[in-house]
């Protein structure tokens, strides 16, 4: 691992290390590939620190069949520092530090343009996608050629990494790069969706289905808003601990109870919950999180993934009890425009980046650092490269 | 019929013409039918006017089969005069001029105190209600004493009716009382849709998905806010001519078309509408219509009444797409909060009630007006009692 900029590959094609899936479900292969130069409107990037995310877990096991492809590089949290940069690109320039974002602002598109959605038109997350928007190829490739396919725009399990200049932010150098990680996925996710798509108020209830890093984070987001009440739920009782050491006023094991897990909320939150984050990617948990809220203007946050073709487990009836639903990606924040100065909150202490990372590991222990993820040991597990 | 008022009867049992439904989808009886003074909070209503809607269709046909409940006395469509008011009531009094709303307002408890319903945790709409809240009990009988069931809070098939204060709004005698019975349901619910559910600004784009009475006035609504698009959908071709009197600009029959309808839609409006309606209580309908948005902020409001048991035909990963669906009762109104001034802006022209009424019969002739609405001849036939 080393934080040095390097420059001597500049234009260049270069050779590094990277963590290849060549199959669902195999162990990632550490192994030398070529990553090309970034090309117009691209940054290539050293990646410093990554961690590992659910949807990477979701992806490596292959659950949405029709998003297979290998081999390929997953990891899309990540912090780094830009190596060099494709023709046209003037918001950043070698040397600087950089978050990948797997859900991109091209700033010009009629999505980018409106104030009401993150959902760029060009550069919007699709677990489909495999090259880059450019030219259809891909910029990382076998030592004998064979192209490797790219994962959520970031592809960060590498050394190297080649992005569009839409999915690089740039930060305050200040900013420490090994948290900064967080921001790339798992943080800026769950607290986005308590700021910008919720829009949780002081005094309101809050409830949070799954208490992985999505969870915590929707957690302290709402914390920081001054949510009253903040229940978790989790089946695995070990998230009761470090839940309550992140803002979470009680928890909630749905094994324990003897009624149905809604009923228990409504309880304890005087009929229901003004706001519900499902963030297990259960789809009982999902009704369960909408059964949860309040009639008449509870609103469900949906950020679990969801690769089974099952449907929405709601009727249509349903949604006359004025109970909402929502889909929140990345937070809703808009990345180029809006992740700075989330930096630089998190900086001042607003949201507390603290307990996310609960392991360290070299980059070399990737395969170690799912199975920590797999098994509810972990929050995240910064990897150093 | 008369528009006269009648004290004869205060405070004493009386003896009117009904409309009974004796069992799904046989003729409306007329007979007679007695009717109880009015309780503490209850008024008892002449009824002048009132009009079928779809969900009387609905219900009439039992539809759905946990919502039967014979013999019972439909309709909640309409306008009358305050006969007499039962102890406590002090917002109305014999000879006012009301409307009876299907989703009342107590006006205390914790729904109507907030801002951000209309759904009262009293009086909301609930098809499985069949008696009052007061005592459990019912308020009509048959000549021999049988029971005969309430309908969504209202029963207006009925010379006189009994509706909980909550259900009852009290509106200018100086407005034409066999308009207002429009107020009581279709344009209130259509347009409150666009203005309350979907709060449709200027210049934006609008589908609308069924063209009866309640679709029209969403097309109302959406003209009077200024939507520059009005983009009508229906399988009968009919509804084309009075859609395009009302405020369509364009109108599509799913039946003529080669390609889907959300592809239709989304070419006609620059990559999707910014809001759609259904109105029809077709769910396929329903899935094209959340289709027909444009990712990022489409939103697409929920008002046909869906009985069947299949449910919502959305994936829960569409909903990362950006597109919203929300459920709208009553469109979204606080009945006897906003209903006066909604009757004075409609007295205004600000809402046009002229084209919703195209019947007129007598209320001894339900059963051809029930048929006139079956055959999609009808938007409202209104009855004179
Ligand atoms: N929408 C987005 O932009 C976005 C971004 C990041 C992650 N995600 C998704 O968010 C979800 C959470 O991600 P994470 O990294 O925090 O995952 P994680 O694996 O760290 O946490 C998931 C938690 O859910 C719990 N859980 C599982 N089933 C449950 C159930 N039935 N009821 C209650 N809890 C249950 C697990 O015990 C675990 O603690 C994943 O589905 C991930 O793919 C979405
Ligand atoms: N949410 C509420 O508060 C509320 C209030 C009133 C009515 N409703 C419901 O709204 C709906 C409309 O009521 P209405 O009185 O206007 O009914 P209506 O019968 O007058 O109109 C329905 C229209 O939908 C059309 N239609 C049917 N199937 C269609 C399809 N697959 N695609 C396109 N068009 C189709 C019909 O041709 C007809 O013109 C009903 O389901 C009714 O129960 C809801
Ligand atoms: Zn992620
Ligand atoms: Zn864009
Ligand atoms: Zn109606
Ligand atoms: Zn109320």
């Amino acid at each position: 691992m080393s934080s040095m900029y390097d420059a001597s590959f500049d234009g260049k094609v270069l050779t590094c290390k990277a963590a290849v899936l060549w199959g669902p479900g195999q162990p990632l292969i550490m192994q030398e590939v070529q990553v090309d130069p970034p090309q117009k409107m691209e940054v290539r990037v050293k990646i410093l620190f990554t961690s590992i995310c659910h949807s990477d877990l979701t992806a490596w096991k292959g659950e949405d069949e029709s998003a297979r492809a290998y081999p390929r590089i997953l990891g899309h949290e990540a912090a780094g520092i830009i190596e060099s940069v494709g023709e046209g690109v003037v918001d950043m320039k070698k040397g600087d530090h950089v978050i990948p974002i797997f859900t991109g602002e091209c700033g010009d598109c009629v999505c980018c343009r409106s104030e009401k959605t993150n959902l760029c038109e060009l550069f919007a997350v699709n677990p489909l996608k495999t090259t880059m928007v450019n030219d259809g190829k891909c910029r990382f490739s076998t030592k004998d050629g064979k192209p490797i396919f790219h994962f959520l725009n970031t592809s960060t399990f590498s050394e190297y990494t080649v992005l569009d200049y839409a999915c690089a932010v740039k930060i305050d150098p200040e900013a420490p790069l090994e948290k900064m990680s967080l921001l790339s996925c798992g943080v800026s996710t769950g607290v986005g969706a308590a700021w910008n798509t919720a829009n949780v108020q002081a005094g309101s209830t809050v409830a949070i289905f799954g208490l992985g890093a999505v969870g915590l984070a929707v957690a302290e987001g709402a914390r920081a808003r001054g949510a009253s009440k903040i229940i978790g739920v989790d089946i695995n009782p070990n998230k009761s601990i470090k839940g309550r050491a992140m803002g979470i006023t009680d928890f909630v094991n749905p094994k324990d109870l003897e009624k149905p897990l809604h009923e228990k909320i409504r309880e304890m939150a005087e009929g229901g919950v003004d706001y519900s984050f499902e963030c297990s990617g259960n789809l009982d948990a999902l009704r369960e999180a909408f059964l949860s809220t309040h009639t008449g203007w509870g609103l469900t946050v949906l950020l679990g993934v969801h690769p089974s073709p099952r449907m929405l487990p709601l009727h249509p009836m349903e949604l006359f009890a004025g109970r909402q639903i929502i889909g929140s990606v990345f937070g809703g924040f808009k990345g180029k425009t809006q992740l700075p100065s989330f930096a630089q909150e998190c900086m001042r202490g607003v949201v507390s980046l603290d307990e996310f990372i609960t392991h360290e590991l070299p980059f070399e222990k990737i395969n170690e650092a799912f199975q920590l993820l797999m098994d509810g040991k972990s929050l995240r597990c910064n990897l150093h490269l």
